[in-house]
């Protein structure tokens, strides 16, 4: 993809700050720096995001997500750690290259990742009678 | 695992508001309902999350929330959707059997599921040297 900054960091047009890589995937940290170690796990085959991965670059990004935070874990000090993805604009997506954010976390850094939500009024019953995979 | 509310949700001993099942996995509704169609996807075998989960099953896991979100925006009138995911206590995860998150979402819903994050102070460099896996 010409114009596809995740695709011209694969390639080397552009630096990143390189934590992991294979052949089917590349983890660099985040230049957001918003949380230390905030990784991107981004597949070398060019997709838009989840919708359109192929089973094994998704398999491939998961496995690299899996590696990469075993090490932020057992070699690294940190406690636990979150993975985030947003698929299509409505859902945050702005780089259009599939990639999984790793945030990793220290027991009682103050953050919350999960979002504050309201609970809704429409009944679960009637979510699922509409949403289910029949 | 005997007190795990998930494995016992999968073995029917208590009832959820299931969105997708196969042999490897199944989909069903948060009954925290804080967003239309939050749903979890789980892993059939247990784990505790993505850092003792067996490759088999965290690709079956992907596969089923590729399954599920594409549903969601090509049958369900969603935009996008977001993946979210907790390991360890740390970064709040709560139920200690693996699952994914999904979080459809609509153009203009208002919500942010990007945690708002400050920048950090220590440096890239620095902190890649600390982090990359040799």
């Amino acid at each position: 993809m010409e114009n596809c900054i995740f695709c011209k960091i694969i390639k080397g047009e552009i630096p990143c700050h390189k934590i992991y890589e294979d052949d089917k995937t590349l983890a660099f940290l985040d230049i957001a720096n918003d949380i230390c170690g905030h990784t991107l796990v981004i597949p070398k085959n060019h997709c838009r995001n989840i919708l359109d991965a192929r089973e094994e670059d998704l398999t491939a990004v998961m496995n690299t997500v899996q590696k990469v935070g075993r090490h932020y874990i057992e070699n690294c000090e940190f406690d636990g750690f979150n993975v985030l993805n947003a698929n299509e604009p409505a859902a945050e997506q702005s780089v259009f290259h599939l990639h999984m954010h790793i945030l990793p976390r220290d027991v009682n850094d103050g953050k919350q990742i999960y979002p504050k939500l309201e609970k809704i009024d429409e009944d679960l019953i009637d979510i699922c009678a509409r949403l289910k995979i029949d």
